[in-house]
């Protein structure tokens, strides 16, 4: 592992230094949030980062909203509008809900994210002095969304892929790859889309922070078209096959990939990170950069022993990657910290990483990208 | 114009004979919506093409669900579960809303999509012996989402592209180019998500029947960012410059197009069906063929006179092609109805097309397509 440990306080810095001399991100007056629907004036972020709701709901006699973990109650005034005025909100990006006389509604404001299972309104707090999830006019890659037909789940699998700037400009180039999954109760598109993937890596790549690569976003759900009764979620086994037979391959078919495993990582959030340990740390002879966002652990029983974890992995991975959110549920965040802990303990080398103030939400995993991209493929 | 005037028999041969030998869409039990969410079981379609809702409201007082253009009652059984059956639906996809005690909801069992300015549920009906729409094991093209810097704007522009299976196969070939447009209250995912158009054109370039052909998915909508003032939804002025001055340009710079008229195409659907006539017959160096589906005319007065339509237009233009669903709005049908009518009078070559029982629906649209892309840039 040719990087070693970098400390919180290495991350912080790294995290804090991306705004550059404009200080984006600060309101100075009541703005419409970037995730509104086109033309929609509220829900307003105010200076202090508090949010202001206010909606129409003529007939209703309850209406509150959901944010960042607390019930708001609106109040309906003389004009006839629901409002109210949230709390200052934690940074970053937030599903919310609504509920008109006891019924969860989407905001009739909002845009609308599939997360958790289902679509829901978000709201993008600006953090101040951090842009580097921002559209900016810089070299753009794209965003494909591709089909192809997978023989072992005998079914199409369809998956959004970022290319960079260069690929198509350099037509006999070949680009190094990221794998790079989702989370449960959410799908291929959530990196592209809240994730902000496509502004992450267009900024890194053009300040050359980050290599130019290929990121495949997997829908990363296989179902065995031969198995019977109800799958466990934390058993990959027939993912891992269709991934290795068949995904990577297809990719290196089609794609200028770079094929050696220096040249290959395997990455993801949540249930995508204990995938892609579990996945990556099988195969250190397709994978050799391994990282987990809110979630990194060794497949079904998340073993954390010197025989899951032997020493030899310090010199086949290049960097395993975990980090967790410092305000995440207790539970994950102590199950991400043990296992940081116990690999100390074991003496296997990684970069363990903390986002300060964000609990299990997008703006954990932005950072994480953010982070975890300009390690990989140095030479 | 080198194709004259197909009759409504011809156009709905044409139709059904996409079907094939196997009778695809009939549905022999009640199964569960291609758009529901992974996993849930209702709303099922039943044989008759009725559907079925169950929903789990626990605290509800009333609950209907607004589907085809009709309320239906849920009544709830004595599993504590909101049910009803509809009448027969028309076939295609139908955006639909559910109502709980008086407030609009989404169906909390189906993906969502944009439309009309918000995010809605969507059922999607089989049409007995028709596949072409649907998801089949042949060479798949790719959709990218493309980003790039706009000057007149002063803005970035985001489109969807279809690349037809042969772009990244052969790459030495050029390849003629579709501009299409969505309509009012959605964007440019539409063609790519509830159009289908991905499965559209792969069947039919691997039948053949289309030439292979990128499609730009436009956004169809610039802001002036020097414009005061309030912007007539009909007035493209602004619009058409940047077609013409920036995104033509900019995909005949970054994609292997074939740049000349003959080879280039423009339509839309509804308002954008107005777009593609307006900017269209604005520019015969630029546009060989046009396309209105459910929205046709010319500009802000929607003139239909010789001096708006003269006899030129003929020598002009490969195909003037026009469609409306005879079950749309009444004022929408007479419209695109009287506008034919009209072309008819003024001698001017056109194809029209009603899509027998649809309305102003994403059906009407996805036969439309599978009817125009096939014309386009023969030989």
């Amino acid at each position: 592992m040719r990087i070693s440990k970098l400390s919180l306080l290495v991350a912080a810095v790294l995290l804090v230094s991306c705004g550059g001399t404009k200080q984006v991100g600060v309101l100075t007056k009541p703005t419409s949030a970037t995730t509104n629907l086109e033309g929609h004036e509220y829900p307003k972020i105010n200076p202090d980062l508090s949010a202001t709701f206010r909606n129409d709901f003529p007939d209703a006699k309850t209406v509150t909203v959901n944010v960042g973990g607390k019930n708001y109650p609106l109040v309906k005034g003389e004009d006839g509008l629901w409002e109210v005025t949230t709390d200052p909100l934690v940074v970053g990006f937030h599903y919310y809900t609504m509920n008109v006389d006891g019924k969860r509604i989407s905001d009739p404001n909002s845009k609308e994210f599939y997360g958790s299972n289902f679509w829901q309104s978000g709201i993008d707090v600006p953090e101040a002095g951090v842009d580097y999830y921002l559209e900016k006019k810089v070299p753009h890659g794209e965003i494909e969304i591709v089909k192809y037909h997978s023989d072992l789940t005998n079914a199409e699998r369809t998956t959004w892929v970022y290319l960079p700037p260069q690929y198509k400009k350099e037509q006999d180039r070949r680009f190094p790859v990221l794998y790079l999954f989702h989370g449960a109760g959410e799908d291929e598109t959530g990196w592209g889309t809240q994730g902000k993937l496509g502004n992450i890596m267009d900024n890194l790549i053009a300040k050359k922070e980050a290599e130019p690569m290929i990121i495949v976003m997997e829908h990363a759900v296989a179902t065995d078209p031969n198995a019977t009764g109800r799958q466990n979620m934390f058993d990959f086994t027939f993912f891992e096959k269709v991934m290795v037979e068949e995904i990577v391959p297809y990719f290196d078919a089609h794609y200028r990939t770079l094929t050696d495993r220096d040249n290959r990582a395997i990455c993801g959030l949540s249930l995508g990170g204990f995938q892609s340990y579990t996945i990556g740390l099988d195969h250190p002879e397709m994978f050799g950069w391994i990282g987990g966002f809110s979630g990194s652990g060794r497949g079904p029983n998340d073993r954390r022993d010197a025989e899951m974890y032997p020493k030899s992995i310090n010199d086949q991975y290049h960097v395993l990657y975990i980090s967790i959110g410092t305000d995440e549920p207790s539970g994950m965040y102590q199950g991400i910290h043990d296992l940081h802990v116990a690999l100390e303990g074991l003496g296997i080398n990684h970069i363990y990483y903390e986002s300060p103030g964000t609990g299990h939400e997008w703006l954990t995993w932005r950072r994480s990208l953010y982070q975890f991209a300009p390690m990989l493929f140095k030479k």
